[in-house]
């Protein structure tokens, strides 16, 4: 494709995402398709002749659409909110449409430093010290991989340069919660631990972690000989937003001398809100921690934040240094390489750089207030209802409820509440996620996309109520 | 931003990114800045209030570009050809603007089905047989962590769900090619299992893998009671393009059943010409296998392919599986988040999906062609000039070149292969990446980037004489 193709094509393209940002609202939330209808659709084998890009917008069309859940879609109340917000959509745009690479400082320097700043502005941002350094990765669980990996290093001394984990004389424990994210549980396996060496610690009424439980589990392991190494703690869990205690947790971590590192994957946006910053008490005490700029604050997908303490320990686990990729300035800048695991990286810093300029910290922490405003409002409408139950404190934009009339309970219970989520993602006019709580499965709000108004929350209210009356069993039936 | 001004400034950027593409070659190649340039240009605080999107294009104007290497340069011959093909630059804008997320089938369905038929596309363009599948990641690096992490795990009975690396009774070792990737040692040292217990084999002439030492490595371990656990074989290593022979290797890993992974980042996209399959021969032997799309081949960067032939495995040591992911149709689809580390997951098979569709598999072969055909051009030249050698056989597209002078040895020689690099960086004429090949510094040409025809491997080489005379020591001057 030349540079004139494209000039064309490209022009077609920004005006295909604008009619969809302004009218995805007019199609169905969730996909209604079925499993394996497109790859039916799709030639078994690669074209061998170049086709004009007019046959791909057609297929895309033709093809695409229909299988997509939108994300960017006000009625999306799914998993959590991944907002592309449009600003930094165009800044991954000049980052791809540039085509650098920052394998190193001097590889594109511009990529870097960038990096640098924009992650020290958003620092500022959430409120933390200058003590902390940030870097861009893809995902938070990558994040978590690598604090448990650093983790792991630093309670070994570095055994990665000598036996590895493969010669620790007592095995190192991690301390999670039961409402951690099933990525903490990833991370610990992949990065060797072993699933005997994971602790699940118990949680309060609020589904937020005991200390008191955290600190028996410790003594415990203490007492077997074992070794304990790191404590995740989340701000703001998948299922409820619950937040652990840091403060607490921090004390303990900081008594035993354990890697403390903090989940704020979604609630880490709303530390913009000095309101929230509740959730943070004693975030200072922590080693490392992820927020991710990809959900709820609107920088395009892939950008998760991770910050350090002690930049020059996660070097040393991370850093290599062959010959091709030394330059005569690596001891005067950063060579992000060595501060995560891929060795080739986008120009990511453009689109976080785009949002925070595009919209300015105060239109964030508005659009951040309106998403309270209306999980709060959500909540009032489904208290006050008959047969209806909020199942956990309200701290953001998440609200868990059940629809619960007399007459039903244990499965049946969990088979109307699958019943009526079910019945309305399949409608096409939300898009709800359905959890396990205590053991019983519920629904989960999660409000925040973009386009996201009262309106939406309201008309979503009304669709609830509906489903739900519809799906009751007969005999429960008005 | 509102949907009308992405669109007023997304034709804007749309045109900057044409004329970027049109004129890159009138730039400096190597970005002419100092260290922290850019950071000291850069408002040291967030903004407060929204700024106008022409602030932001100014400051990319004023700031960012001169702080850029440019990759799609013609001139651009350092590290490895990162093409951003338009029509990818396309599907993966996109994606972008979409900005739906591919967390489980059922989050949009036709993320995952597009990556299940444009990377069996792929496979079928590089002649594997159907036994492979294959997932996008982002890079290498994490390509071949997965592949030992796979390893570590069927060697060990999936220790992870037990007591992990920290409970095995025998250190598990892993092999390598002295001219492996830095990714690989830096994979096997995260994946915990330490520098000791990592084999560097040695290599021949051809700076191959030499079947016998590896032979005698495993012996070795066997015989001291460790147990070996996987070797990593290169298609294309990156200081010279070597290929190790994998039927023999394949052969070794059979015997001693261990896992056998082929990084085949770069050279991954050549197995597209029949010519170059010979460097493959064996590869249906292999565990696992990754090929950078993003490189050579031309996708957008990010997009590495990683292929395994026991996707039941892949999904065993990385699926989780919390009741806020689970769906209905769970058994009858691919959930991609258990083929790899992140939970999130961006539609990265539209870039792929464009790139081939609209370059055609003739397409692309011609382009690689034409590059392996200005590499044995250049090779011709430097071997018929006095002074010059060319130190490696010429594989692909990467030619491995010295200035070497009478009189010029050891380390008096490794500064002027330095100084004449570095002139000629610095010039902005070229891009290119000095290197250690057999303890001496060299340099490489990588050869590849999308608008690089012969007019410029010419200039290059015109260039590179000049640079390398006027570095000379005066005694050794014309
Ligand atoms: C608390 C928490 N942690 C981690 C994650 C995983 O995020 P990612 O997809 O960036 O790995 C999520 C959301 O999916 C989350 O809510
Ligand atoms: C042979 C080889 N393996 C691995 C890599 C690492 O690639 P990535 O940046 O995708 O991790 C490269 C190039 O950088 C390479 O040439």
């Amino acid at each position: 494709m030349t540079p004139d193709e494209f000039r064309r094509y490209g022009h077609q393209l920004i005006d295909r995402i604008a009619d969809y940002r302004s009218n995805v609202a007019s199609l169905p939330v969730m996909a209604q398709v079925e499993p394996g209808q497109l790859k039916a659709a799709l030639p078994k084998a690669p074209p061998q002749q170049a086709e004009p890009f007019e046959a791909l917008f057609a297929d895309v069309d033709r093809l695409i659409m229909p299988g997509l859940s939108h994300w960017q879609h006000p009625s999306f109340f799914g998993y959590f909110p991944s907002n592309g917000t449009l600003a930094s959509v165009l800044g991954d745009y000049l980052s791809t449409g540039l085509g650098v690479l920052g394998l190193s400082w001097q590889s594109s320097p511009a990529l870097t430093e960038l990096e640098e700043t924009t992650t020290d502005w958003l620092r500022q941002m959430v409120g933390l010290s200058a003590q902390w350094s940030g870097v861009i990765q893809d995902t938070a669980s990558t994040c978590t991989l690598l604090a448990l990996i650093c983790a792991r290093e630093r309670a070994s001394g570095y055994s990665l340069v000598s036996g590895g984990m493969q010669a620790l004389d007592k095995p190192l424990i991690i301390y999670v919660s039961r409402q951690a994210h099933s990525s903490v549980d990833k991370a610990a396996l992949l990065a060797g631990f072993g699933k005997d060496n994971i602790r699940y610690v118990e949680t309060d009424a609020d589904f937020a972690l005991l200390p008191a439980a955290l600190e028996q589990a410790i003594q415990a392991d203490l007492a077997a000989g074992l070794q304990p190494c790191a404590i995740v703690a989340t701000t703001g869990t998948t299922t409820t937003t619950a937040s652990d205690p840091l403060a607490a947790i921090g004390a303990i971590a900081r008594t035993h001398g354990l890697w403390f590192h903090v989940d704020s994957a979604m609630a880490g946006s709303a530390m913009l809100l000095p309101e929230c910053r509740w959730m943070w008490d004693g975030i200072e005490q922590a080693d490392s921690l992820v927020l991710n700029a990809h959900k709820w604050l609107g920088v395009a997908f892939d950008c998760s934040l991770y910050y350090v303490r002690d930049q020059e320990h996660l070097i040393r686990v991370m850093s290599t240094n062959p010959s091709y990729l030394q330059s005569k300035v690596d001891s005067e800048v950063k060579n992000l390489r060595d501060w995560g695991i891929p060795l080739g990286r986008r120009f990511r810093a453009l689109k976080l750089w785009c949002l925070i300029r595009a919209e300015g910290v105060e239109g964030l922490q508005q659009r951040l207030r309106r998403d309270l405003a209306n999980a709060k409002w959500l909540e009032a409408q489904v208290c006050n209802a008959p047969d209806w139950q909020v199942l956990a404190a309200v701290n953001l934009q998440t609200v868990c409820l059940r629809h619960a009339p007399a007459g039903l309970a244990g499965e049946e219970l969990d088979r109307h509440t699958l019943a009526w989520a079910d019945a309305l993602n399949q409608s096409g006019q939300a898009y709800v996620t359905p959890a396990i709580l205590d053991g019983r499965w519920m629904v989960r709000i999660s409000i925040g996309a973009l386009p996201t108004e009262r309106e939406h929350v309201a008309a979503l209210w009304q669709h609830m109520q509906q489903a739900a009356a519809a799906s009751l069993p007969p005999p429960l039936r008005a």
